[in-house]
């Protein structure tokens, strides 16, 4: 099989590198191939998702990113919209047709006390963000920005709720059987739409699953008072980019959230966190998310769980082991990234 | 002076009357004059939003809310949008021309244990977050559910954004001179727009402030996990909905917060609670939330500064000597509220 890197920006090259590492340690088979995106495709390419990245994908089985994005002041901030970093992040989404955003968002036992909630609330959180990734405000329609008005239009189509619900029953049939779909159907006909369409497809097809829906002002009210009482979690694009982010805070570190996102072809695996410019080059960056995206790669791109496991209770170990200064420890990027593929053998 | 009552549904007869005893106290010269919206103005009138209603607030120099919808369950959201509650309220602020929507979130010294959060991360929050009420998503261009596909417009225009931005930058005077727009900039145009006329406004009229840019997602973050960072926050419709409800779960209680709308004529004041069918009628219903409301009335629809003081004194007192049930008392919203009472004189 052949993974495509896409280290980008900021940190991204480090943590991308500690990941490979230990693809290369647990999956010695695989072909791994690297290419440029964001900013640094920009200075080199003028795009920041640039041809030889795009032909790269075509025979890929799966891609690994880094992060992608300057600091606030980065030069690449004044370029037009189509130009800056988080463009090509956004185009590579679609090029790959990954419509389905899988964030989980777990509380490691013994890790309550880094969670910004009180550890009674943090203890035993366990939640699977799937956030439509293709769609609503994103991409689709009429967008305008025209003198003293501006526009967006949010869109959606039955086939793409679908697709992303059929994901999100597809998760909770793995795990408790429950799905929160998140919308604002007392205002937005789009939400009419989803909640209307994502029903449909429970009552057709998942009979199984315990669904219920939710306003999405409601749900981030309860993600931090309540975090408990939510198994998967599928929402529409905006609201799942400000929902994922703020559950990936309860956890007390990004450095420790992965994401894998699915769709038609080869599935995208990236950690959560941003490109951190602050740090960068400095080799202290936490690359456990990094780590633990390879391992979401293994498991669902690969299609490979020991391996997969093997990750994940190896990372588990290090953190414990050699934790990295966002975390109250001192160990930087390589001593962790030594103490995981330690913890493999 | 003229002041509207309009209870509502649900809980917010109960505490609407509780504020409503206490305004009397402190402004016997008031009329208050109670008329109907929402789901019991549907069931009278078959409009959320009546005709009496409407005429009533042509002379009101401030609008005094309760609470507004009914059950998940409720017969009232199987009614086409336009006759269910929240377009009662919907209207309502449309038709006031109400386009700013201040909610304080302020954890009261004494009460940290009562958050979400660690205390130590709760101690001190005091964050006033401005809320665009009239534009965006809410109301303007576009919208339609057409067989599978459905959109929505979110639109904005220089004179919606400045006129808001003005209320966060007087607000931010008369605090800690600093202001945090909000927005996704990276992606939406009608945040670009949003950004370059808050930034122009700053500039050309308020060099005194502190302005900074954040995105949507990184602040639903850190509003988490570093809440004394923000002083005044201004922000869009959808996200302002989505930040003030997260904002709100800090000091732990609902029953806590109030909030004024303000703009072209009187202002609207409720508190952020929602209607709790579960527990309306029961008399158990905590209207602390509303009596602030009452008191933020006095404050910014009355001008009359040393009455508000003198309310949001006697709640402080009475959160001490009779919590209600929702922050771990045993109080009823009648002694909760005789108990304000008597902190008055
Ligand atoms: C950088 C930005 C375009 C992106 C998004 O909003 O999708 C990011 O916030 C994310 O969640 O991956
Ligand atoms: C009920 C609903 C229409 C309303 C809104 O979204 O504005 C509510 O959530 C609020 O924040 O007052």
């Amino acid at each position: 099989p052949k993974i495509v890197s896409l280290p980008g920006d900021g940190i991204g090259p480090e943590v991308t590198a500690a990941a490979v590492q230990v693809l290369r340690e647990v999956a010695p088979d695989v072909t791994i191939e690297e290419h440029l995106i964001g900013g640094v495709a920009f200075d080199t390419h003028g795009d920041p998702f640039p041809q030889p990245t795009r032909d790269a994908l075509k025979d890929a089985d799966a891609v690994l990113l880094g992060t992608v994005g300057g600091a606030q002041d980065s030069a690449w901030n004044l370029l037009p919209r189509h130009q800056r970093p988080e463009s090509g992040l956004l185009a590579l989404r679609k090029a790959l047709g990954c419509y389905a955003n899988l964030r989980p968002v777990r509380v490691q036992p013994g890790l309550e006390h880094l969670s910004p909630l009180k550890p009674e609330l943090a203890r035993g959180v366990d939640i699977l963000i799937v956030r439509e990734l293709l769609g609503g405000v994103y991409f689709d329609g009429d967008r305008k920005i025209d003198g003293d008005t501006a526009y967006n239009t949010m869109r959606y189509t039955t086939a793409e709720v679908e697709r992303v619900a059929k994901v999100a029953f597809w998760a909770a049939e793995q795990r408790k059987g429950r799905v929160t779909s998140v919308d604002k159907a007392n205002v937005l006909e789009v939400s009419e739409l989803w909640r209307r369409d994502v029903t449909a497809l429970r009552d057709r097809d998942y009979r199984g699953i315990h669904l219920n829906h939710e306003y999405v002002d409601s749900v981030a009210m309860l993600i931090v008072s309540d975090p408990s009482r939510y198994d998967v979690i599928v929402t529409e694009n905006l609201f799942g980019d400000i929902l994922s982010d703020l559950a990936a805070v309860i956890p007390g570190s990004l450095g420790l959230m992965p994401s894998a996102s699915l769709g038609d072809g080869a599935g995208l695996f990236e950690p959560i966190h941003g490109s951190a410019p602050d740090i960068a080059g400095k080799g202290v960056a936490n690359p456990a998310a990094a780590i633990m995206s390879a391992g979401m790669l293994l498991r669902h791109g690969l299609k490979r769980p020991d391996a997969a496991n093997q990750i994940d209770r190896a990372v588990a170990l290090a953190l414990r082991a050699q934790p990295t200064r966002d975390l109250g420890g001192t160990a930087d990027t390589q001593t962790f990234t030594r103490a995981v593929l330690n913890a493999l053998e």
